[in-house]
């Protein structure tokens, strides 16, 4: 095409009307590829090499490489390295790719080249054709817009990999796990409020202990969420340095001067959140360091869920042999054989996301420690770990609360029979008349069946009066949250 | 329906010519389903409640559930239970789950109930309506042929879901993982035998040790993996033993006598593979861990493949700045900014495979911990885990042997060149002149930078007819694998 | 000493009377060591080098090299290639190490070199002093007696450390283990017998399943050990496997013919246990696959462990306000606030040992990867691991069944409240009037929270005399443990 | 004792004169004790029933429990509900807690109750009995200072156990770990300072890549420990939230109002930490997040730590087989057979290291995950654990620094060599010629074994002028550390 003329930019839509095949080519020459995608020779090798399993590169990474191609050529041409035809070209096709519209042209595996250079060369090879398709290029032909040239100018799969996963990273906590956190906490919150005043039994070691409040038991759970939940913001630190501007090992070779910083600026711009360049390219590229903490929030996260699932399906366990504290929703019969039994699925759901999580999480983990010289080779395996766990977890966060959370009943009945047939209010006694005097009062209750205020009567020590006075169950919740 | 004469079983294609929805019942009332599909209410209600992420009950799970609905019905209608009419409508359209004809009516999720009860059920429904339909019934009226009553007949997902994942693993095991493996050590031995007179320097500590050939290198892989493929031959002894016959919670409540005996027959007979009952059902319905052995199983190859892909791609680095001994076939061009660059693709795509497969085997085995009482309800998490690690270890051997052991080269002159430049050998001197000595020498060699040769001279320890006889590469490997 | 008369073996105590230092020697010159210790320069260094925490190298490999010394020795010796004298020392000192007389003297850390090559040293230069004291020579001189040429003769670390590791677990396996977990089934199993025809209610997702009885639940825990406790029996046939006779790279340099199995037959007879010789010395010493397998094995008893354990704590919780099926035995004061409290201590103690034994597993695996070419340089990490989750295990065990298991009682009072006021006793008429019919029976009886009996004749689908031939609970659990 | 004379603190050293046995009791009975410890009847308890492997309680929780028990004797006595003779008493032992001086007194396992209650008995029948010998009572009396009703007064495990959990890894963070690894980061980046115009050759994929300097690369290991003891100091601010004052189940029953608030201050004022009182006691009882959280800060430095100690120990690979661009000290012969050789014995032990801080982890986060409503009963596992990896973190970091980091040395010739060779140079042509006709180049000198500049020159797009304007490694390295 090499045309002095400037080409200009067609309104084309998305899609190519073909059938067959097409000619690509790359360094090692010719590929067909299916004529109907924008893809080039690159891709179509890495489809051919690295057909393993179902396991596709998420496409939340192309959208978030669609930001990184978008600001590099911004930057480009900004200082006159690449012409505003070009730009505009490669932004267009940009845009198209942050909007989802092209991911049907993504199809690569997540198990390729460590990495990622291959789902790199696929961004750079569609934003290639159709950027020529826009300007009316031959498709395959690498000109006016080349894959390498033109849209990954200036920049290595060593450094924009990284910054696609990080990207990829914030916008999914961002816009996916922390709304779906903050609504469950705010139902579990809500229902705690509620129950602020009612008094249960509380249970240590699986035993009967001192008494609590409903809510104080539901506010510990939010507490335990609100503090998860700021730990994995607090991951997005790390995240928002990007290693763009690096290229190939760190030195920024082929990069103009001020690149990094230009693109990360622009990156910050373009998605309103405040990435910046890393300062050291070289930890940048040769670990994911900030993956791996961002897995481990991720972690954290799912331990809590796991303890709470767990607490609410063993109030909830009965509805005659079990605790029988809480009703959960009964959202389908719950077994082929056993009718009319209802179970805590969506407990069960959470407890097998969070375990899922845990498991992902130790991926992440080896794999993070693998990296060799001026490149952590493991990006794939990584990020398609911590993007799995953030959308489990957030899908699963909205499900347990939509289905379960928000209709869970507490039963009054069970609660405060539990309360008056406990020994463990016993406890209060304790300053009164001792630890040892009061844990015979206890014991021997047990033993012999009696209810508490009996064996206390008959031990001798405690009359009817300070009995009732000291054994209110009401009077030994305390205050809020904060204890004594 | 209950009609006197026999309904007959019409020759009927796959699929349900119909636009809209259908109603469809249950135990807790109507739900309206999409037209097309043969799945009912309870499909229906797990797809509405557990829409989370894209994680979707492998189709293998139906498959082998085909087997067991197949065998059951095989057995209840020997039992005269269930008339030959329903038998044979029930048998055809398991057949077809088999098959996987039937795959996309089976959509749920893998985050659904711990037991697998809503992908029993999504069975049974499809089963039933399938058969209703070959019987000439009305869709969703579960008549003649109920869900429940008919389909579920005998059973639980309690005890069938076990049984399924049983006989899914075993399968994928059998089908997809041994032959790829088996495959991969093939090509590793011809090469290794082709290679096993080719002295090599051996290395221990990443530091020059004394010579092997590289034959004995290959060969040392080969074992590590025929070793770590017959244990996971061996962890099928455990999956053998299915559930079936145990129903609500391996009492066999609403089974009849022989029940389990019979249809753990008719399944190894359907099969081909040596399945029986488990002794002991209220272990194999409290526990998965036959499941948690097969995954150990799993993961011991990982193990092994990632240390022999690390070998692999540390062997042919360079090609002019790392120890390249190796040439692996260039499949793709390896960097979008480094023109020329060609990288251990295959290795890393498998070192990575290696890593998830540690991970999901780690989420199994916390899932395996987490029963209670008469069932473990973490059976799509396991399930999920374990096959997808079959799936990716099988395709990655594939692919790794394909597009990169079958085609990796020697690089004899490198080869030879670190045999003549290392001091090790030196250890052949050790029994003539003490190890003090001997060391003395090497010592003094690295040091100097000289030959060993020259050192050795130098000592006077050693004149150069004794050495040329004792340092000799050849005489130093040995003969075969089994050492001295 | 060099005399050509014969040096005769004396009489003389372990033990060094001496105070200050000593002067040892290695290739790279001298180091002083405290006098009364046998050890030399190169345990002195590594002292030195690897001071780090207080994980200790486990006496149990010192005592498994002590076999492999002496078996080496007693082959040099049959061949020729040590003198009787030399022989006759290496063993006794020898002995003395199996025999744990020499513990204090091997004081080397986990974390030192990955192959073990000063805690092999240190054996060596153990030996060779005591062995040089027995013969009255000079402590320090090397003679009669040297650690490199004569303990070490036609041996690497590379080789024996492994060989060491197999010895030592399989006699942790055997020694600890083995009767341990038997010892806990045992118990279980005598329990469940007695306890064969008291039924209790089912429990499926913690929600009330059909009656069984105690008797099949704690078969079911029984069952799931004595098939956990047969895999880790199965692992010990890698774990036979020698490397010994690979020398410094599998060639077997240095050693004689036959030397692999002659060593590996003497190692047989001495110990009693079945060892051979590895056919592959490339894969037993380029991986510590076996090691990593025999985890596996602990791990999959732990997961079991963690399932039973939690079962008993839960059955037993209360004990008013929980499930209150079992009493556990007091064996302290549960509580520093509050008297009288009684916690399932050792259950606890049993489930976090199963954590850190999946820790500890998991960390098994990761080391197990992390081999290169000839070597995987991990191995002190991983033979501690293992024998760490053996012992703790082993203990573990003992005292669960010691305190908590033997003296577990049944609460017959609760048991058959349960199962009187259950509904999933609907069950059992489910096949007389359909799976539909019964639930909407079941889901009367909780929503109305009258009895079962009471909601099935309000349907009037079940008269009283079917009800009472139907749901006669011991008629529900079936037969033995084989389901149906 | 109960007189109405003050009884007055007496100056006696710490030891028990005694011999035989000691009579102690709790509320279950008498218990026989060694007369020369000052444990009592439930240390005596926990030791016979949890005689389980060699895992200790580790020391520094019992230090950390000093100053909890020293800031609640102030806190009560400044409320007026202990007399300052008591106060004084129960200080002075506090404080010879946590000297250390007590240690030998704090005998307990680590497998014991998962709330810590023994040990926090431990500590109050040893300050008890101390405090009573100081006020010249009787051993065993608990009087005049009784280890429930003063020592714990106001108290609970399950809310001082997590207090000196986050205390004493507060203190192990501050004092052990973060120093070490700072020590480290100086070395480290001292050499790269030394080394940061020493061009070499960068690597990619295990490849050879375009160059960067020795500096550049030291400086991205810096930069990954920078970031990672960035992230354990911020895992601290969960640690300073303390739960002491919650008692048993969070709501502070049995202490008196401000109690919590009180105890954190006087915490912080006796430590110099900034602890808090926790704002939610239930989550913090409830829960161990903070502890997983800290634990994940320590795996990321591990995983860090993993990646450089591969990265020196790979680099030193050699001498003459390998990479050989470093040096490592030698600090011990490296082989028991192979004389002279010198291996990374060093980075091994780190690598070792980080693997077990991985396994550490995944045992942490999984315990986490096992709370039950008031409690998560899996305290001990999770602070062994923690302080097991932050010991052998803090020990691996300055064995690692001292013996291998310090004294590592380039070797130029070598790092010269590789940079000449290497045909990745090329990449600095790409803008000028185009990435393919680069890549023609690059492919050509390969396959022909020739200097990337004849290859260049042979294309006829190159001039030597030209070439050797622009190939200059030196120019190529960029400027600093962050990238173009």
């Amino acid at each position: 095409m090499h045309v002095s003329d400037t080409p200009t930019l067609r309104s084309i839509p998305i899609g190519i009307h073909a059938t067959g095949t097409r000619e690509e080519f790359d360094s090692m020459g010719t590929v067909s590829v299916q004529a109907d995608r924008y893809w080039g020779a690159q891709t179509e090798r890495s489809l051919h090499h690295f057909n393993i399993g179902t396991d596709k590169m998420p496409a939340q990474v192309y959208h978030a490489y669609g930001f990184v191609k978008k600001a590099c050529a911004l930057v480009n041409a900004a200082a006159g390295r690449l012409p505003e035809w070009k730009r505009d070209a490669i932004v267009q096709a940009a845009d198209e790719a942050i909007a989802g519209e092209l991911d049907m042209h993504f199809p690569l595996y997540v198990w390729q080249t460590g990495s990622g250079t291959q789902s790199n060369m696929n961004v750079n090879e569609v934003l290639s054709n159709r950027a020529i398709q826009l300007l009316g290029g031959t498709l395959g032909s690498q000109h006016p817009v080349g894959p390498n040239d033109d849209v990954n100018m200036g920049q290595s799969s060593n450094d924009t990999f990284p910054t696609a996963m990080h990207v990829a990273t914030v916008l999914a906590i961002d816009d996916q796990l922390i709304p779906a956190v903050s609504r469950l906490i705010g139902v579990i919150e809500r229902k705690a409020d509620e129950w602020m005043t009612v008094v249960k039994i509380g249970r240590t070691h699986l035993e009967d202990a001192v008494p609590l409040t409903v809510g104080q038991e539901w506010h510990g759970w939010a507490g335990q969420l609100r503090a998860c939940l700021e730990d994995v913001k607090a991951t997005r630190a790390g995240l928002y340095e990007l290693a763009v501007g690096g290229t190939a090992v760190g030195t920024g070779l082929n990069a103009p001067k001020g690149f990094s910083t230009d693109v990360a600026s622009r990156i910050a711009e373009l998605t309103g959140k405040p990435f910046v360049t890393a300062p050291n390219k070289f930890a940048a590229q040769g670990s994911l360091d900030a993956m791996v903490r961002a897995s481990a929030g991720l972690r954290g996260l799912a331990v809590a869920l796991m303890k709470i699932a767990n607490d609410m399906r063993w109030l909830a366990s009965g509805p005659r042999c079990g605790l029988g504290e809480l009703t959960l929703p009964a959202n389908e019969p719950g077994s082929s054989i056993m009718p009319g039994k209802v179970n805590p699925t969506q407990c069960e759901a959470m407890v097998m996301i969070a375990i899922q999580v845990l498991g992902n999480d130790s991926a992440v983990a080896v794999a993070g420690s693998q990296g060799n010289f001026e490149l952590n080779a493991m990006r794939p395996v990584i990020i398609n770990n911590v993007l799995h766990s953030i959308r489990i977890l957030a899908d699963g966060c909205d499900r347990f609360r939509e289905f379960s959370v928000e209709g869970t009943q507490i039963v009054p009945g069970k609660i405060g029979q539990y309360v008056e047939g406990s020994v463990m209010l016993v406890t209060a006694l304790s300053p009164v008349i001792g630890y040892q005097n009061a844990a015979h009062i206890a014991e021997k209750a047990i033993a012999d069946g009696t209810t508490l205020k009996e064996a206390a009567l008959a031990s001798g020590l405690v009359d009817e009066a300070l009995f009732d006075k000291t054994i209110r169950p009401i009077e030994m919740v305390g205050h809020g949250l904060a204890g004594a």
